[in-house]
């Protein structure tokens, strides 16, 4: 089922094309299947990967070698790098997306139109979506799951980083896809790490591909973006700001701000910029700076933030237009909240937005002006994740408005058709 | 507010990319203006629209005898040609709209997660709509309405052959927008025939265009969904199938293909290829033949329907992919429901199939099997339209899987976003 990697194949964009072909050819079989049958194929999944630990872990340092060989760092290593307690880890995961509620066949809406007919929404699957990502092992089994889940047939694209470890994941996905009757190109990985793979991909393999992932760095998804002639689900950057009004309370706010920038500094929810009202600067800034400076961020202000925290270094305007995804924090004083509003608004990235406030009637205001796929009142900015939303897992956070925005699941992944049951009705 | 048509404009990608800069610039004072507004705005322009009746009346008749002079077919020019009646017509589809309910702002989801945030999905606007169409000056109306009901703003581009009649619609919705407060600017028109607008929209005007709406003829979506580089929102075509099973009633099977097939033959939604059980074809086709015959259409059969109705000729394989929208029929005797789900997957689109059939079972297993975005039981396929749905008008029917699938009213017009309340939640 699973294809060694090799290093050169000779003709990458034929084996694409096939690939594509086979995807949409498995398509009816995954979405006619029925519930029962997605689940037993994930719980079929967890209990491979779990069998399959050992090759597992053995291909992973097969990828933590080549990596090592090519001088890359000890974080991306560890982001490489599987344990034991790790693959439990991608187990687990799969049997959390198991527990779902099936999306497929569900009726979101019904009514009955003046004529007696009667119309249904009922949810279908989007169809072979293309997923592109990096160095993650534990993505091939996520995004996996996560497609059969909502009934969509997957083909896998994994950074070269963890190709073997990939391979050896996919090869327990298939196990478990295969188990149940389901046909094996339900998921396909592509086996070499030809990038010409991906460039195969973005043209849509001959229109058998619906929807293309990517997920990773801003590099790539901006190549995708760029070069796809498919439709693309993407983010491109949490550029997320929390706005600690004048009403806030002054515990709330440390504790909110602190784990909203520190708790995991790389991942899209954390927050960049911290805004604050002038008229409690005075009173809120500093502890909150404090605690900020003792968990071991670095603060960039504008002159009214630097004025009452000494310690911090001036911000330029390009601290207002970075993603750190370091310890690094960007603080301006703004007068009042629509100051604050106009300042997400010419420099936020959509994704999410926090404000800080006891005052309801404020709050309201912030969550209708700020259109930012996640607007957050009284919490950290880093609650932004399906898992966190109830998704029980997620491909994503969209900041497009199309089809999804914010965290995408398996119901964000479907699509949805129209059923109308008559009596003989004809159209006047 | 509205400029003269004129023949070149010395700097069209300038002047596009000028209207780009300001529909994004009052996309919020849309969004933001609330429900009643918007329904004042709407109830404004039907009002200006019939205030404005002679002066659009007039507009008209210079497209119209533009269009004689360039010896436009007269089926071209009626559905270019206003009358006092069609004027109305307008207005009061715009009322229509005016009185759907507002789709922004409403809650379609609410939880609450067991760390006490309290979670709600609420329906926002997409942004910067532009929507290219062909030779209907009511469209101008109906698509303005549409975005200003679903908050979002418009660039409109209508074909060459209308632009005096919708230049002088376009100043009624103007009125009827600043008349409440609205920017003129919520809706602004391409005052230009010229063709490298349409290539200036395709590029999205700098990230300011967020989806291209196509409304047209093949070749204008074909190209469309080419060249865009940002969303595309089209169908290609209805080849819609109604399949008679062996279980249909006899005068209903009759009733429904002859509306299906011949109530508007040029609409998406008619009927391409009938498809009858083999079962029972001898007993079931002659007599729909022979009503579809008497309607003034022509048949185009298999060898087997031929042999049952010989005023048939012969379908070739090319009559099985082609969506005539025109008096013709194809006909084809299956063998059974899988032989009629595998021809409709072989040949269909994706837009609307029907099964007469009184079996319930039988019912239910088409309507899950066909993967279009409408299924009909015991309904004329010419039910696909957002109007007959209750969608108060639509702006096409999408075949696409992403974001809106079949009628897409104001609502499908929306995304949303996630508005998250706490009391003070930071992530473990």
């Amino acid at each position: 089922m699973t294809a060694q990697p090799v290093e050169a194949v000779p003709d990458v964009a034929g084996v694409m094309r096939d690939m594509g072909r086979r995807a949409r050819a498995c398509a009816d079989a995954l979405r006619l299947a029925g519930p029962e049958t997605r689940t037993a194929a994930l719980t079929a999944i967890a209990k491979a990967v779990r069998g399959h630990a050992e090759a597992i872990l053995s291909a992973n340092r097969i990828d933590i070698e080549r990596a090592r060989g090519a001088g890359v760092s000890e974080a991306l290593i560890d982001r490489l790098a599987l344990t034991p307690a790790r693959v439990e880890a991608i187990a687990k995961a799969v049997e959390e997306i198991a527990a779902l509620p099936d999306p497929l066949g569900v009726e979101t809406e019904r009514w009955t139109r003046p004529n007696g007919l009667d119309i249904a929404r009922v949810r279908t699957p989007l169809g072979v979506l293309a997923i592109i990502y990096e160095s993650r092992p534990n993505v091939t089994a996520d995004a996996a799951a996560l497609c059969i889940r909502s009934g969509n047939v997957a083909i896998l694209r994994c950074g070269s980083d963890c190709l073997d470890s990939s391979l050896a994941v996919h090869a327990a996905v298939v196990e478990g896809l295969t188990s149940v009757g389901l046909p094996a190109d339900v998921v396909q990985l592509v086996a070499t790490p030809d990038r010409a793979a991906v460039g195969a991909l973005l043209t849509g393999l001959d229109g058998n591909v619906d929807l293309l992932i990517p997920r990773g760095g801003k590099s790539l998804v901006a190549r995708v973006q760029a070069e796809a002639r498919v439709p693309v689900l993407s983010h491109l950057e949490g550029l997320n700001h929390t706005y600690l009004h004048a009403a806030a309370d002054a515990d709330m706010a440390r504790d909110v701000v602190v784990n909203a920038k520190m708790r995991r500094v790389s991942v899209c929810g954390a927050t960049e910029t911290l805004l604050v009202d002038a008229e409690v600067a005075g009173r809120l800034l500093p502890p909150v700076a404090e605690a900020l400076i003792a968990a071991g961020c670095s603060l960039r202000g504008d002159a009214r933030a630097q004025a009452l925290v000494p310690a911090m270094t001036e911000a330029g305007e390009a601290d207002w237009t970075t993603e750190y995804l370091a310890p690094i924090l960007s603080v301006k004083v703004v007068d009042g909240l629509e100051a604050a509003v106009e300042h997400i608004r010419t420099y936020g990235s959509g994704h999410t937005e926090a404000i800080v406030t006891e005052d309801t009637m404020v709050a309201a205001e912030f969550l209708n002006a700020v259109d930012s796929a996640i607007v957050v009142w009284n919490a950290s900015t880093q609650f932004a994740d399906g898992g966190e939303f109830g998704f029980g897992g997620e491909i994503g956070i969209s900041t497009s408005r199309l089809h999804a925005r914010g965290p995408v699941g398996a119901e964000q992944l479907t699509s949805y058709k129209y059923v109308v049951r008559g009596t003989g009705q004809v159209r006047p």
